[in-house]
């Protein structure tokens, strides 16, 4: 005696999202059949019309609904270009408050395991923006991927004028030393900040 | 700048799902943009329709799609009776393959703090249940309010002349007597079994 066939089907569909295993997956399937209607279709629907309800700008790659809040904004900078690897992490950045220049979202970083080679980078599409950008911010994370990403980046844009820079490596706020790992420690210590 | 409405209206919707936070609904919310389009008509279908397509049996409270798989099968043994706290748990009975008797589902367990009192555990409905049952078996949870329902139930249904009985308590299979708490090591002594 199994589930019934939409749950089981419900739950396999369930298992797609990041994450989430078997057991996760029958949880949701069966924690939903406790909610009201309304809130099932509400949810059903937003799922379902998500791609259609939004887009990826193309120019710069960030998600908008009708027209880039990025591209189209005669208040940001157009001399500083950020270099993200999702459109997601654009509203972490922007959560900061800190950046008001123009991004330009990669879609990937290099990953060999994951069939990404640089041709997926689409770096001809980099080059056509680099006009009247003084300084080209790689916002990529400190891992394998994200640093030969960036490595690859500094190389193939070598003969452009700009300056390259990337994220500053350190501890992070609030973190106790105690649980730090020597490779970040080491590298807080080499870039030690004048105080 | 924050994300696109229709993008926080998902990320809303899917912080509904049990243990999913804002962080984890996020994450679900980009890794959908990823998809392919019909893989979210799909998963929003399912959702949307699965308390149209799947309904309670009116006697036992299993899940069912067109008839009740438990009720109406001649082959399980109607003397044995397995009260459990939700239709879930009868999945996790029955891939056991050592239950053969019937179920029956309270759909809550009492719970002050949730404010489930006697009144939602319907007992009446159980009543009407107990002729020709030789034993009622209570697979409720071992917790505080696992244990007072069954208490409850045990002392509503003493006048019934019937075995009551509930799922044995000791150490799980496979696991180290280092991790186990002295509670469950305490009634696996208390509860021994002839070897």
């Amino acid at each position: 005696m199994k589930p019934p066939p939409h749950l089981l089907r419900l739950t396999e569909s369930l298992r797609k999202l990041p994450g989430i295993g078997q057991k996760s997956a029958e949880r949701f399937a069966f924690e939903m059949l406790s909610w009201e209607p309304h809130h099932l279709e509400e949810m059903g629907h937003l799922i379902a019309t998500v791609k259609k309800n939004i887009v990826f700008c193309n120019t710069c790659g960030a998600l908008m609904e009708e027209s880039c809040s990025f591209c189209e904004d005669p208040n940001r900078d157009p001399s500083l270009l950020c270099v993200v690897a999702s459109a997601k992490e654009i509203f972490l950045i922007e959560e900061t408050h800190t950046f008001k220049g123009l991004y330009h979202v990669l879609g990937t970083l290099l990953s060999p395991l994951k069939g990404k080679g640089p041709e997926d980078l689409a770096i001809d599409r980099l080059q056509t923006r680099l006009q009247g950008v003084n300084e080209l911010i790689l916002a990529l994370e400190p891992t394998l991927e994200g640093d030969a990403t960036a490595l690859y980046l500094k190389k193939e844009l070598a003969n452009n004028p700009l300056r390259i820079t990337r994220l500053a490596l350190g501890i992070p706020m609030g973190s106790s030393l105690d649980y730090l790992d020597p490779g970040t420690l080491s590298l807080a210590l080499d870039n030690r900040l004048t105080y």
